[in-house]
């Protein structure tokens, strides 16, 4: 006996939650399947616990500042790693309850504890149940990338998944892989007193294209630990059931090995292949990302499992579009976000619109800002960083934006919807700049802008007539 | 013999060096005149003075937070303030260098350090010399307030002026005057550990014109220092040559008081009666804002002096404003900038776009959003704060906001820029918000209004057809 549905969501994460409240605008007949741990990767592994880390490593790192402004006693500060931790789990309890509380804690038997596999396009057997849904979104998300010879090392790899559920931090770490994660986390490690060693066989750390803010971001953290950067890491094992990470000519003994890889969509046992669905060369669905159709299946992907864009507001817009594209007919494109991507470390790395690698030099100019002597940030102790905003030639269109920057986040909301807008340089000088503040750093940056552009106006570029 | 000149710029502080860069683009032939002491109000004695003191107090703060974050010994921190405030007049004379370096110590006999007085409208007594200028912008700033009744406590009164001076702060202090100065000021003694009352004869505070936001504000700081409001401070001698200040049936004995209750225009000994100039109510000249002329007289106003918008960069921008019609015929009118007040306590208290009582209540609608509940405030330990966003009923158009908010310095300039372009709730909604950001918060208050407003769509708001 088949239950009918008219939408089937697999995976109860931010994008299927999302897509089933979106979902639940147009239908009332679906269900939410889900056969693992509940609570969001946002919230139970991901953005909010470690934020929470992040600020305990900043508000302790703070005391370097504290002599020049008077402050005593900083020295006299320590941190019980073990009620930090337990600080973050607390804090993180808090957040899985409140997502599941706003969803899956109302839900009767629209819910489904239990795994789903496709026996045919429209058709999923959901433990004991067969149920036949008009459409169906994949939401499965992602998991931790851990290359199988390390598993023999067994609880001396650390990952997002097992990483807050420590009840301490050893001694020594090695960080490997310094994309988002791996910096966020080693930056923090090193703050609370952990000897941590960043390695990554690229040459860009925390998701960045641009090589200038990728140097200064280089020397900026590698000040607070060492980052092995160009050479794969190798594990082996040492005295005393120790790790030995090798990188090139470089060797380190750590205790613990955090691998931040990156993530792997969650694909496995779902029955795709038998349905006859294509996988990139990157193991993930063909799909389209401004429909989040799956070929021409009557399923749509959303959130981390489709490889893309792998942040919680991402994931949340991916479940909205895939709930309206299975409830309504024909499928819709949907325009895309400026893409917008934050490393929380300290300062902020951020990338904004357009990638560096995607320009053509030739038909670019680059706005550049370095924090050293921006007011307020110099009052702030944190004038360290450099921002470069990258302006169409032809027109002064802003294209795109890199940075390592105090409040980084900030500037980057503020670049990213001025680039969804289409702005150009003489558009956002026209903006207030309040004073003292970072934001100023980014007026310098489009001064630099104007000046390689050689805008130039009889009327100064900051007035408009009335 | 005169001497004479295109354009004659008196003073120079923001608006008047601004206004001559700005006029050196258009003539060699002006003078700068200041007979006072050298350096911007904003880098002596204002912004950042105080934004330095701000930090120091915010840091020495924070160690509230750290008992729960698991850090150790945040109750064996202390300051010590003749060293904070040191430490604050050695970030300023940075920031006074730079003003200068970067404009009166590469002019020569354009700049002349004596006083000026109007004997005709384009006629100037500068010390021995006469001079004659086609065009005279007048950018006198302004000075504080003091009632002259109070002058006779000599010493025992503190204002911007001599505030940055000091070598060390007394063990209590009173506050006259809540707008933004003496919130800043006074929060930051407070935090140092000195024993502060504050005082305001309007119930408003921090230039907030927002009610609600002003009662959450109030609540807010009222947990730091007690403030005493809707009564006019009196001042009276007490024993030991200290200050009694009595506001209604309360009194308090100080050492000495902090009067922040506004600044005057500089427009003593100018000579602007007699050549006619008419001034308003508030004692400042009769000009129109969108071209800064003063009646039909050949002079221009830019900066504090007006009593308007008191802030750099409207100072800067007016001197641009000034500089632009004090060398080109016919004049212009210019746009103003959307409104933006920042208040630098913890939280920011902010208002941007139009100010609520401007507002007819009928045809607007309130998005309300706490910071209690949200993610990042709670991560920071700073979920607290109250944003309001006023849109129009009739189109969603997004009018203005008011905020008691951490980070609210930031999300003033989202709003800002966002009101300058004319945008509505729908189009805002479309933008990205990382997670977890403050910038969430304003997504929330959004949210509220697109309730309130019963903003429907087929397509979820937030996207967008391609």
């Amino acid at each position: 006996m088949e239950r009918k549905v008219d939408v089937a969501i697999i995976g109860a994460g931010s994008a299927g939650l999302t897509a089933t409240s979106t979902v639940r605008r147009y239908t009332d007949n679906f269900v939410l399947i889900d056969g693992g741990e509940l609570g969001t990767t946002c919230a139970r592994v991901g953005c909010m616990p470690s934020k929470a880390a992040i600020q305990v490593a900043e508000d302790l790192y703070r005391r370097g500042a504290f002599a020049r402004e008077g402050i005593a006693g900083g020295e006299g500060l320590s941190v019980d790693i073990p009620a930090a931790l337990e600080h973050v789990r607390d804090l993180r309890d808090v957040f899985v309850d409140q997502v599941l509380a706003g969803s899956i804690d109302h839900m009767e038997d629209e819910f489904i504890a239990e795994n789903a596999y496709f026996i045919e396009p429209t058709l999923l057997q959901v433990g004991d149940q067969q149920i036949r849904a008009g459409k169906i979104i994949l939401a499965t998300g992602s998991k931790p990338i851990v290359p199988r010879a390390w598993e023999v090392f067994g609880e001396r790899i650390l990952t997002t998944d097992n990483f807050f559920e420590q009840e301490d931090m050893p001694a020594r770490v090695a960080v490997v892989g310094l994309g988002v994660i791996g910096l966020e986390l080693g930056q923090t490690l090193a703050r609370l007193g952990v000897n941590v060693t960043g390695v990554d066989m690229a040459t860009m750390i925390g998701g960045l294209r641009d090589p200038e803010v990728n140097a200064a971001a280089v020397e900026l953290i590698n000040k607070e630990f060492p980052l092995w950067l160009g050479q794969a890491a190798e594990l082996s094992e040492a005295a005393d059931g120790c790790v030995r990470v090798t990188a090139g000519e470089q060797n380190v003994v750590v205790d613990k090995v955090l691998v931040c890889m990156g993530r792997r969509p969650n694909l496995c046992n779902l029955g795709l292949d038998g349905i006859g669905v294509r996988f990139t060369s990157r193991g993930v669905p063909e799909y389209d990302t401004h429909t989040l159709q799956i070929g021409q299946f009557p399923i749509f992907i959303a959130g981390d499992v489709d490889g893309d864009r792998p942040i919680l507001h991402e994931a949340n817009l991916e479940g909205r579009m895939a709930a309206y594209n299975a409830t309504h007919d024909p499928v819709v494109a949907f325009k895309r976000k400026v893409p917008l991507a934050i490393t929380f470390c300290d300062p902020n790395i951020v990338s904004v619109g357009a990638s560096f690698e995607t320009l053509q030099e030739k038909s670019i100019v680059v706005g550049e800002m370095k924090f050293g002597p921006l007011g307020r940030a110099l009052v702030m102790n944190k004038n360290k960083g450099l921002l470069r905003v990258y302006a169409r030639k032809a027109d002064g269109r802003v294209l795109g934006a890199a940075m390592i920057a105090p409040k980084g986040e900030n500037l980057g909301h503020l670049l990213a919807w001025c680039i969804q807008q289409e702005l150009n340089v003489t558009d956002l000088l026209k903006m207030p700049f309040y004073h003292p503040t970072i934001e100023e750093g980014l007026q310098g940056a489009l001064y630099d802008l104007r000046r390689k552009l050689d805008i130039q106006g009889e009327i100064p570029l900051e007035l408009e007539l009335l």
